[in-house]
């Protein structure tokens, strides 16, 4: 049997059900939509993962982009791909019909793709590039920027890309040293950018670089960093000339093979045209308007590149037989399916926490998205930002972190097998592990919820998350859930530790705060996919089939083995544990 | 500065002030020996390590050996690195000086070859599986079977392997299919093998396979198997022949590039000649007298494997600078090493307390090895024994999970550049792979160590655990240590567990005592480790060096940080937490 990628039953069950796609459905902004445009949406999605992208994906990782000194050349079914993406309308889905896409929730077209992520991940990875840079032209471009490269971008002639990162700024883009000089209502660009993905390719004519630069004389820090379209080629009466963006080499990466990842040197010959995109000086922070939308795709990017090596492993271990169940000691028994072994049982069930309770993470903080921006009312519009902002970096994390953990539960289900190239588990465990290094380290997402998301606005994010908690606990008990005490004391636990660390904050003592901002990320994720579960199990409980037993056991499962461990968290937390932050550095060694 | 592969400080101290190695040669048995011997065999493993093998590792890395259809044609270099494994004297360090050898105490030998593993695991694996494969014909070979094969291998000139695992058969060694047909005093051997690593290769004239078979007419399961010396080329008339042992495949592995794993099929032709290798039936139990050593051994690949890509990144995140620490605002501020950053501080001791965790422990238990063979007194012998035994599915497994985690940490220093090939700690984290998979996966320690070890005479090994960890509590506390509470406690819980555990199954509930056994597993190798800290700690406590400082901090970390999560773990196995043993196959999806 093909693997299905993601569940469809799952991915039907948190949309409708969980989500109430359908309720969006009323809020004037997409009411053009009914679940009768969603499920076309769903199916046309789930058919050019099945069809058109799985059947690359290996292809594409065993023959990464290849580098002539000059350009970069990928795999030629990229083409194809990049086609089939790009009919799909996947680069405007959740774009405004005004500017010619579909309009889509966020919480539709996010779950969607995430079949597109499992079926190969580079590949999507151009589209969902090249939707953030479009995003960002849309949102602060003026009249002139977005006329020049929002169509050719949006209808997947030109791709995007975002170019942050330089080699010696790395994670901080306070350092970022590249420059911007006026130059006839543009700017002319110089500097370097590493680690840029999509940065070239043969798959389309042009590029279109979001770029991080200074404008001359502007203030150091983050403070003076400017927003600039850079394309690969500009237009020049008519006809696209190259605009001195050179490729000074390739990332050989170890995963992620089918989309290149490139160091850019801008400007060598002083002819590198750029077109400022919001306000001087504002880059960052139009950057970061756009980031909850990349972190969630990041995340969602974990979960699915953890659920095709769940499905995998779960179809290998029903199918390959070996040894007996515990107790059996008849030698001539014959030979039992590796379901049948209860620790494998626990490997199969702890993938299945963490890709559906990821799934459902990612769609709750989706809807979040959509509420902040088109509900209604504006107290909604505010609760949900809030709450979006607090659940992005652990949305980003957890199924980067523990979807790693999965993918190598699933090579570990495979055996001898699972270490060879033979398997594809191997090459999903390689992709994950860029998920927790790329739009922002796990480091910084520890300190990007600690140190702004759960103490802005007073805690308010929080309080948010709190009362969703206890609804979804209600609601749970009112079907009958008896196990949901754990997620209750774990959410307190957060509360309490958010108060005792915030305090130590809001007096001046930022490494007593800080200091556990990993242990604190932790915390915060078994909390929250604690409650994904809880929003997962409270609809399904009651009912007999196994799809919804199976929802039910495996929040047993989370809120059993995973919410009692917050506690020794919030004690590190609270306690300051002074171990690494006492460590010197010449004690390393 | 060069990689040290593993810290000489750290195993000169572990050595000598922990192991108390000198002692030892008060032992009969390694009276030749004192200090004297063991600094120039360290010093000349740690040459060999850094000149020679670490420079290989990288291009036998890139280029994996090939397979013409009949042969296999490994990496040049590896002759090299062969030759000068064998000049070391490798092969026989720790055998009788009567076959050669230099009758080195295991403690000695295993933590001197951490660096031939820390520099290059596949180059060192020729010479861990021909010692395991030379050491099995030495213990149980008929004299006819040590004079064909022992001298040649202990010299190097031909190399062996273990071939256990059938395609059909995984880890179910009782599915074991191979036949073995008496002839005239020999026997034919006819089956299928796969995953033997150094199966085939152009290094040596001969390999010697310890095969797995049944000979015609025994009885199913385990009780029905024998030992059989396999070679790829017989002795005939004095001329070196094939033995019909064809090469059927090579496994295309993901890691351990410069040792192929190959699929070998005995007796195509009928022709395929074997010695008995033990009684007859009595292959498994032959095996497994040295599966103590092939584990630990194991252990010792994974806790050198995460060594060499600890101070890979600790080197690394001392030269990188980037970002301010923790509390600077300042924009001008410059930027700093990455060590100064209280989270990448986390990872860095996370990776030391992992490495010279794993590395104290597999030192304790191959001290076991050398007191349960040449203690002078029956009763020192049978608690090393017990002891061995109990720790060895720890020690076998604790570096190759948590290994595998330290590799990924290291990987996540380097940030972006972690992710590309060309940088090495992504070829670290494959390598680790592995070692939870072979010699036993980790799902198969954890029922050997809860089914047999922990119940063995009545809890004897776990009691003889209990004393150790008592004495070096007492040390550390004579000492000024103040942090050891949650060790005692830890212990405790195992005590508690194991009993509550063995009484379940001593009333044949053997799902209920063996259901939770990975979670056993976990708590039982944190409270090792945290023994193995203490032990440390203990004797580095009071000095004010920056090194024992460092050992102290390290202990104070794992026992602060992990051992409080032994109490949930414990719950988990007590109450035989229900979840994925209710979980029904449909229920997965």
């Amino acid at each position: 049997m093909a693997n299905p990628l993601v569940s469809d039953r799952f991915i039907d069950f948190l949309l409708y059900d969980v989500l109430e796609a359908e309720a969006l459905c009323r809020l004037p902004y997409f009411s053009e939509h009914s679940r009768a445009t969603f499920d076309p949406w769903l199916s046309a999605c789930r058919r050019v993962a099945r069809e058109v992208l799985q059947p690359t994906y290996k292809p594409m990782d065993l023959e990464p982009p290849r580098f002539d000194g000059g350009h970069v050349f990928v795999h030629p079914s990229m083409r194809t791909c990049w086609k089939e993406l790009v009919e799909l309308g996947v680069l405007s889905a959740s774009r405004p019909i005004a500017i010619g896409g579909q309009q889509l929730p966020l919480t539709v077209a996010t779950l969607s793709h995430s079949y597109l992520m499992a079926g190969n991940l580079s590949a999507y990875g151009y589209a969902g590039l090249t939707t953030g840079a479009a995003h960002l032209i849309e949102a602060f471009g003026s009249d002139e920027v977005k006329s020049l490269f929002l169509a050719a971008m949006y209808e997947g002639r030109w791709t995007g890309t975002m170019a942050l990162t330089e080699p010696q700024a790395g994670s901080s883009l306070a350092d970022v040293k590249s420059t911007a000089t006026p130059s006839n209502g543009r700017y002319l660009l110089k500097g370097s950018k590493i680690f840029i993905s999509g940065g070239d390719h043969d798959v389309t004519e042009n590029i279109v670089h979001l770029v991080l630069a200074r404008i001359d004389g502007a203030p150091p820090g983050t403070r003076g960093i400017s927003l600039f379209a850079v394309p690969k080629k500009r237009l020049d009466a008519g006809a696209l000339v190259d605009n001195d963006v050179t490729i000074a080499g390739v990332i050989h990466k170890i995963g992620w093979k089918g989309l290149p990842s490139v160091a850019l040197s801008l400007g060598d010959d002083g002819d590198c045209h750029g077109w400022l995109v919001g306000p001087e000086h504002q880059g960052l922070k139009c950057m970061f308007q756009m980031m909850n939308e990349a972190r969630l795709m990041v995340g969602a990017n974990g979960a699915a590149t953890a659920s095709v090596a769940f499905h995998e492993s779960l179809a290998y271990a029903r199918e390959r037989k070996q040894g007996r169940a515990l107790g059996v000691s008849d030698a001539k028994a014959l030979p039992v399916p590796l379901t049948d072994h209860a620790d494998v049982r626990r490997m199969l069930l702890r993938q299945k926490a963490i890709v559906e309770g990821s799934l459902a993470l990612i769609g709750l903080s989706a809807k979040c998205a959509d509420l902040s921006e088109h509900a209604e009312d504006a107290d909604t519009r505010t609760e949900a930002k809030l709450l979006l902002d607090l659940l992005t970096p652990i949305a980003k994390t957890f199924p980067a972190e523990k979807g790693f953990e999965a993918n190598a539960l699933s090579l570990q289900i495979h055996g001898g097998y699972g270490y060879s190239t033979e398997y594809l588990p191997e090459s999903w465990l390689r992709d994950q592990k860029l998920n927790s290094i790329h739009e922002g380290t796990t480091t910084i997402q520890g300190l990007d919820l600690l140190g702004r998301k759960v103490v802005a606005g007073g805690g308010a994010a929080l309080m948010a998350l709190d009362r969703r908690v206890r609804e979804a606990l209600t609601l749970g008990e009112a079907k009958g859930i008896d196990f949901g005490a754990p997620l209750a004391a774990g959410m307190n636990e957060l509360l309490r530790v958010t108060g005792t660390l915030g305090a130590k904050g809001a007096s001046g003592d930022v490494i007593g705060m800080l200091g556990h901002s990993a242990d604190f990320l932790e915390l915060a994720s078994i909390v929250a996919v604690g409650w994904a579960w809880m929003e997962l199990a409270s609809r399904a409980a009651g009912k007999t089939d196994d799809f919804s037993l199976g929802l039910v056991q495996t929040a047993k499962y989370w809120l059993a083995t995973e919410l009692p461990r917050t506690a020794h968290l919030a004690s590190l937390c609270e306690s300051n544990e002074p171990s690494y932050l006492e460590l010197q550095d010449a004690w390393l060694g």
